[in-house]
């Protein structure tokens, strides 16, 4: 597998937003999260980790973006597509690049479109934010979520490091025999379930969830307690690792033991969903569409508000699987199919797919679950 | 090593923040990130990775905090101290909390304190912050840096916690011998050395960065490459790995084979310098003075931008040792030491090393590197 891309998709993604930036009216775009400068970069490092420095990146209207970044990143930026890289010393309580960022804006001219919309936040202080609207002298609006549109149609190039992921993270399933079973404390499989992603070639480990009760699990979002794994508990992990910056985010179940009464059945209906959706999701058809198939299935629960969502440089992105959602599947989407069962005594079943849409037939990226659950 | 907080901490945690705004006048404050939502109230997960939903908690004048969260969190929220939990099914594009938090606003009172100063930013989409704002009809402001502040000076119990995380950190650096070596891969070493913080009780690792070059190394963000390490190389690991919530932040210098010329000098310039901050480490000591003093012996690069941070429930979090930051050092702040040196060829090398403040000397977390670099 190749690392990074060429330059022509940088190119290309450019491109386009700034063909829909003319249609939008805007000047300039400011993008501040680490998915939004990466995208249009490739500007790949954990460092975002730290909360202390803030990260910019201008696309004018014509031509490559502007880099307005901490002097630490000046040499990673500097091995980009970008050339135009303009630097501070951070972090400068005075004046953390709002000066800098202020005049390479006037510099380009505005409209500023800057994402504000659902599912968007703006990763610099608020008040400084204030400040450089004020030194900019320029008008700053929406981006008319031309951003995440972009981003939610996915290359080839992309697609495959998806594929990578989700490949990592299936094998790793195949290996949960060896980390869990009766007696097993779940904190314990967690831990080693992120050891054995990173063996199995996952750069890092950003997400892990699961659970694990009798014949189902109360709740998919909450730290692994030390509480062994008992005969009769379904186990489940969902991950979360990522290969050169994209996610994989599919789940599986176990049945610890032995199966226990209902689990088979609600396997079966999950995986049945998450087929029927699959025959759903072509181009032309709806989010809404996918949500109602899988939810006549499984019974519409409440809780999670979803049955799916999109996938990419971040665990969740662009549309979900919910009834409000009337977004048209587009060859190039990369989508999960996360239909959900509700278990007696408050609990429930999860199953977890990754997709992405083709002019015919749906591919799965994920190795797809039969219908049988697994015992370990 | 015990998980979790006793309440009585949230109520000592919150008791300050409203002596705080009351001297700030504030009715009420609006925290949206995951630090400083969990500092309040102990809601621990890694669900924070999916952007999709915003996660609100608002602090009132007096009483507990009021919760405003999306449905899928409410199971683990309602086992935290706090009991007004109100939720809504999100995602949802139309109204994502945004009537919810107003109405919760609106009965709180104002004004509103939010975060919006130095290193912050709100997790919550811009175009919806404005919305809320409208609807509560209420004043919005700064909280004054309170939390910032607050969350600063840390109590014994997350004391014991970035210990137990240093700990861990600690075991997996003596262990990199069995990963390192001439003739490995750099990608592979970061792979292993993840693995190995796992197996050694890390929770999880969000953070891991470092280089390999001949005598130092050029670029401490970027993602490791596939060369292999090289007779002469000087490794550099650092981490950033979590256990129950909290952060280390500390590195190690390994040299490859044998100490190529001038890294032996170099390396106890290093851990000179971060001696000599610790003797200079007291209440009432200024981030600057540490600075001064490290750069004095090490020489004051400009490219890191600082030569030491705050640490705990973030990688980096409160002061700065810049010549710039003139906050006064108070026992329970727990700070890293992170002197850099330049070498020839452009290259550089860090070291760095935990430590809390106490009424006199202050107490390293990490176990001190000794002055001779390891060769593996």
């Amino acid at each position: 597998m190749i690392r990074g891309f060429e330059r022509a998709e940088y190119e290309t993604r450019t491109a386009r937003a700034q063909v829909l930036m003319d249609r939008a009216g805007l000047g300039a775009l400011l993008l501040t999260t680490e998915a939004d400068v990466r995208y249009f970069t490739g500007f790949l490092t954990r460092f975002w980790e730290s909360p202390s420095r803030p990260w910019f990146l201008v696309v004018p209207r014509e031509g490559p973006p502007v880099a307005v970044i901490p002097s630490i990143g000046a040499a990673l930026m500097g091995r980009t597509w970008v050339e135009d890289i303009r630097t501070w010393s951070a972090p400068n309580p005075d004046d953390d690049g709002v000066s800098l960022l202020a005049a390479t804006l006037r510099e380009v001219g505005g409209p500023v479109g800057v994402p504000m919309g659902y599912e968007t936040h703006l990763r610099m202080p608020l008040h400084d934010f204030e400040r450089v609207k004020d030194l900019a002298g320029l008008a700053f609006t929406k981006d008319a979520g031309l951003v995440a549109r972009l981003r939610a149609v996915k290359s080839p190039s992309e697609i495959a490091k998806i594929e990578t992921a989700c490949s990592i993270a299936g094998r790793t399933f195949a290996r949960v025999p060896e980390i869990a079973g009766e007696g097993r404390p779940l904190a314990q499989v967690f831990r080693d379930f992120q050891r054995l992603l990173l063996e199995e070639g996952a750069d890092w480990v950003p997400y892990l969830a699961g659970g694990a009760a009798q014949g189902g699990y109360a709740d998919m979002i909450s730290p692994a307690p030390e509480t062994p794994l008992c005969a009769g508990d379904v186990l489940m992990l969902d991950t979360g690792a990522v290969w050169d910056g994209y996610f994989c985010d599919f789940d599986r179940n176990f049945a610890v033991g032995h199966v226990g009464e209902g689990v088979a059945e609600a396997q079966g209906r999950l995986v049945a969903a998450t087929a029927a959706a699959m025959e759903m999701a072509r181009p032309g058809a709806r989010a809404s569409d996918l949500w109602r198939v899988m939810s006549g299935i499984v019974g519409a629960g409440e809780t999670a508000g979803r049955l799916g969502h999109g996938l990419g440089m971040q665990l969740t992105e662009g549309l979900s699987l919910t009834p409000q959602d009337q977004t048209v599947l587009e060859p190039g989407m990369v989508i999960t199919l996360e239909p959900g069962i509700d278990r007696p005594g408050g609990l429930c079943m999860v199953h977890e797919e990754v997709i992405f849409i083709t002019e015919g037939r749906p591919k799965a990226l994920s190795p797809l679950a039969g219908g049988d659950i697994a015992v370990i």
